[in-house]
């Protein structure tokens, strides 16, 4: 038996049980604002016992790449691939698609380079767009996690082009752009020879637990990806969640509008607490200033945050659920 | 980007959608026994909302690992891998643990075969336990699908010495083991380095869109699987119902007694058709005869079952629900 090294643990948001250890005897319930899931999920209907029961069938996976291509503007279902969770399309990208090295636009969410760099790829975090041009593949998360940081259409559309010209890769992850409706989508770029975008559906829908994401590619490369994964990746509650779900469009314009007000009262609390907004998405917002302070002040409230070893005056906050929490936070801010 | 070639998909049990465009017009409820998938599931508690809202947290995974290594006879949590759903295992180990060529002792579920090609692995099919022994890597499903052979433990042990001894791998594909309460696990060889054995839950708990399955090996071994897999490849759902069934021995041991009554029960149904019995196990039966004709007459009864295109005389049945599905089966068979 031979095999490549297990990865090492990063660091996550929504490690509650880690949190109460850490801070014992802090007030319950525990608040999370350190991950980037919407608090209020999607309304999931009674599921039919057969969804756990039998084995999913192949018109249901169908099905949902159908609702999935049209929710997130590919063309046709061949060009989505359906994964249990983003986190393992991360996980086996440099396994199907291997590269000679990979520049990642960073900071950004860890898990992209730890992956690569466990298949054997030599990984370059790089501060500018610009410099993503000079590597044989090219990764960024769009908008970016956790500053929020956005790129126009056009660059992503060159990027893709001069990776195609190289036989490169360029993956955009676009886990936090379903509520972002200004945000034009890598994957209207499709059919693109070089370009895989990725898109996560437990954040936008609060329904982390239920582990499913997607890959979108040219039909060959969503194919390729498809034939790693074999025939039965997502569960069947996913599958009949997911395709009810991505089909509701009015709750996710409701959501993006909803969330928009939420992030804008959230900055306002935390430019009163004197710490400075960065940026962010609808679903979290980046804080700058007294992090470990207030990690801890706010850890000891009971209200998880996420800090960031690499970058120790960042904070990241999540949005509070209802208005219990979010006066609790106001309580710790003031 | 380049990219191996998607695997073609397999013919597969449980396709009713299939089933129903092929027997159009066959009487409802359609009678799935394609598949080896016990028809009364474990009786599946109202789950915790957060474990579909949040990210599974570490310490839930480490608590489904614990339950697993008890049930299936590991020494420790560090020799159990968990997955969502073991086809995704079948799927990655060609590719976690490379070998230079493998032999798997068949005729046995197909798509073991399936994705080491696929992985770009020679694959030999050989029909003697004994030719396994002159491969640089072996795999066999114990018992054996469809026909339920079984080896003994101390065979198992010489072959993964043997494959140890050239750096090779022994895969052991135990799905249907665990209702056979006679059958001694591959797992009690462990640790050992050359071995992979692979559980399914699905199956014995009738709950296969759940997705949950588990390989089981040398500590070294199953962190490597864990580290392809990443941290969140198991759903909330499937950590928490996976955790406390397989803790369920009492209801399994009852299963198995009930299953065995039922197994006899079919097989005098299918010999006194005149099909005769090949073997099987205690979640489906192997029948030997005109497979073709019994297929396309319980077919058009509204009854599924699966015949195998390269062994035209052999037909599988799985066990009925319910007393109105061995009426109609009888209905027919007689």
């Amino acid at each position: 038996m031979s095999a490549s090294m297990a990865q090492d643990g990063l660091e996550h948001g929504g490690r509650l049980g880690a949190a109460r250890r850490a801070f014992a005897g802090a007030p319950e319930p525990f608040i999370d604002l350190s991950t980037g899931i919407n608090p209020r999920p999607w309304p999931v209907p009674p599921l039919d016992p057969d969804s756990w029961g039998r084995l999913p069938e192949p018109e249901a996976e169908l099905a949902l790449r159908v609702a999935a291509a049209a929710a997130y503007g590919a063309a046709t279902p061949d060009m989505v691939a359906a994964a249990p969770g983003t986190q393992l399309l991360i996980q086996l990208l440099p396994r199907i698609f291997p590269q000679a090295g990979l520049a990642v636009l960073g900071p950004t969410y860890a898990e992209h380079a730890a992956c690569w760099r466990a298949a054997g790829t030599a990984v370059a975090e790089v501060e500018r767009f610009a410099a993503l041009f000079d590597a044989p593949a090219a990764l960024l998360c769009h908008p970016n996690n956790p500053d929020g940081r956005r790129v126009g259409l056009r660059a992503l559309h060159a990027l893709a082009d001069a990776m195609a010209a190289r036989g490169g890769l360029l993956v955009v992850d676009e886990a936090f752009a379903d509520l972002e409706p200004e945000l034009v989508s890598a994957a209207t770029l499709l059919p693109h020879p070089a370009l895989v975008v990725l898109r996560s559906f437990g954040k936008t829908y609060g329904l982390a637990g239920l582990r499913l994401g997607f890959a979108l590619a040219s039909a060959a490369g969503a194919a390729a990806i498809r034939g790693w994964l074999g025939p039965w990746a997502v569960a069947g509650p996913a599958l009949a969640i997911g395709t009810a779900a991505l089909a509701d469009a009015p709750w996710r314009a409701g959501e993006a509008a909803r969330l928009a007000a939420e992030a804008a009262r959230l900055d306002a609390l935390l430019e009163a607490a004197g710490l400075r907004v960065l940026g962010g998405t609808r679903l979290f917002r980046l804080a700058e200033g007294d992090a470990a302070g207030w990690h801890q002040r706010l850890g000891r409230a009971g209200i998880l945050t996420r800090p960031f070893a690499q970058q120790p005056r960042w904070l990241r906050f999540g949005l509070p659920p209802d208005e219990a929490a979010w006066a609790r936070l106001a309580a710790v801010l003031r």
